[in-house]
């Protein structure tokens, strides 16, 4: 790499989680030309960026110079996943969790190409990346709520009345970052509220507790594919399927009963990015308008979900998970039947592509 | 009243908020002069003060002019509940509850003696009691996680992937306020980071997720008295009880489990208040021992307490509670015989002096 040329990069460099550049990977999914990455370089030009090509596998995807990458598009995961490439999405952004698969780190960072640099307050430049690896290497507390929030940050503790047994935490699976500017809401939302803009700073980060659910969003998102990658899964959608812009959503579902069924934590808040384009709502609302309905029964279902002592690790787990989603969700729409057994594939392919991760047992049950 | 003298009163006298003042009323326990209302006077003048004052009883506390206020010692305590005064604690700030069982208002806020006003990061004097009032207006949101926090508050909404059926939420019942300056520590950490100070200023409020517990300070505190005020008893601390520090904190485990079953919302975050002295790590030990102890087991307690489908209201939710609790913690000490017991008396004087409120029945059960 060559000298750092800006006091960003300089910062960087020297930062201790500049370390990890070796341990984790940036996973971007894209149908376009990434000169959003030249407003990251100081961030991220470290760290080496698994990209995946949506849409027409003939289209060259441009990478600004100096960025290290491999690039996967549709051509690609057929003939590494053979039939087993029917759990991955084409013509929608679910198709990033073939990034997570192909990934041999300990860590994926997963970012949108229409999310830019943010600024703090101050007007400084936040380094998403860098708080994202202070999320996740410090642990999560999922048990008890903390008033001041996150008690590992700077200046931050437990505050009185929190049981001492419970200080330690757990391991951190999850970091779901947050926007400012464009809000991520629905297509109902979005053509109501056409101005609203996300301008509030929320200088905290805090675990999501046991037994909450929340929607996760896919555009600033982090987590230890050693811990939870398994579950990482962006569902079916896109061509050929009833519904999209549920891929995020549907990982987060299963990631979070899951962690919470390992003692794993989740955590949101920092940091924010800057997402710079609304979607178009009356897309949106096509896509969407099946999963705005069947949400009222999906969660309900991972809201009573249980699953067996004896699931001990992330792929019994999702394994379980896809059988109950069969079960239970079958019902509303043969789309489920096709979703679970798509779970089951994409666990195949998992173990497939990672063998020695097969039998790795995740932290404790409960 | 007089005419506002200063631009801030005449902001509050304004705001639409300003005319909770014939609903509120303002608990503040004490053993000094109330010298702290000055600062606190363009923003709590215009309310009605409960003052609740601890110790001895002959001695004089003297209210800044201009404030309207009852006032009750111990003396007047056991004038008016007789026997029952047993419930109400002495030589602890614990007594405060006193405060709520006179007032006959819908709602209450209590603050701490040595609490002043804290001022936002653009240097703004935050009226709390106006914050607080705009949580306890809005509802809640107890179900299912909102990643973008309030969804109420002003330029926020639901995010993507939240069910609408959740979205009307549910009446809240409690809001509670943040310390800037001097945290809210046990004695341990108090003792171990004397000097940490907490400067974040967390631009939020999020309701605590259902099912999920928290330490509940009294110091910045505001609820709903018809949905939720027979639950705020601050239990038996102080003079002759072997804890203290813990009333805050017994109080917030019951509501949150009555809340959680009456299906009524709980938010916590802004308003902050400037805490301007830590006391004693030493005297806080010694009060505090126990309960650090105590509370390994109190907290698992409440976390598997099941109420019946039957306790319907408030009071037949606490009286539930206290039989429990003689059952389950009674085992850990003779203490918790005499609290349960003192949980009981409580409620009994609470229906004696609000006669109307014994059979009103909250919200739905869950």
């Amino acid at each position: 790499m060559n000298e750092p040329a800006t006091a960003i990069e300089a910062a960087v460099a020297a930062s201790p989680l500049h370390q990890l550049k070796d341990e984790l990977d940036i996973v971007i999914p894209t149908i376009r030309n990434l000169d959003f990455l030249e407003m990251w370089r100081p961030f991220l030009q470290p760290y080496h960026l698994i990209i995946v090509q949506d849409g027409d596998p003939s289209k060259t995807i441009k990478v600004p110079n100096g960025f290290d990458y491999e690039l996967y598009n549709r051509n690609d995961i057929n003939r590494i996943l053979g039939p087993k490439a029917s759990c991955i999405s084409f013509k929608d952004s679910a198709c990033r969790c073939f990034g997570y698969m192909v990934s041999k780190k300990k860590y994926i960072f997963t970012i949108d190409d229409d999310c830019f640099v943010a600024k703090d307050p101050s007007g400084k430049a936040i380094n998403a990346l860098e708080q994202h690896i202070k999320n996740l290497l410090s642990p999560s507390t999922p048990f008890f709520f903390n008033t001041l929030y996150d008690p590992f940050a700077d200046g931050a503790d437990f505050v009185r009345g929190y049981p001492f047994s419970l200080r330690e935490g757990v391991p951190t699976a999850v970091s779901h970052g947050l926007w400012l500017n464009i809000p991520d809401y629905d297509a109902p939302t979005q053509l109501v509220k056409p101005l609203e803009r996300n301008t509030r700073f929320v200088d905290a980060v805090l675990t999501i507790p046991k037994g909450t659910l929340f929607p996760m969003c896919g555009m600033n998102l982090a987590f230890d594919r050693q811990l939870i990658g398994p579950a990482m899964y962006f569902g079916l959608m896109g061509e050929g399927q009833p519904i999209g812009r549920y891929d995020d959503m549907w990982a987060g579902w299963c990631i979070k009963v899951i962690c919470d069924h390992l003692g794993l934590g989740v955590k949101t808040g920092l940091p924010y990015i800057y997402h710079s384009k609304a979607s178009n709502p009356f897309v949106n609302l096509r896509k969407e308008y099946k999963g705005i309905y069947w949400q009222e029964d999906i969660i309900p279902f991972f809201q009573q979900v249980v699953l067996p002592k004896d699931s001990t690790s992330v792929q019994k787990c999702y394994i379980e998970l896809a059988k109950q989603v069969k079960e239970k969700l079958g019902k509303i729409d043969p789309y489920f039947d096709k979703l679970a057994d798509a779970m089951v594939t994409w666990i195949q392919a998992w173990d497939g592509l990672n063998p020695t991760s097969a039998s790795f047992s995740n932290g404790k049950t409960g």
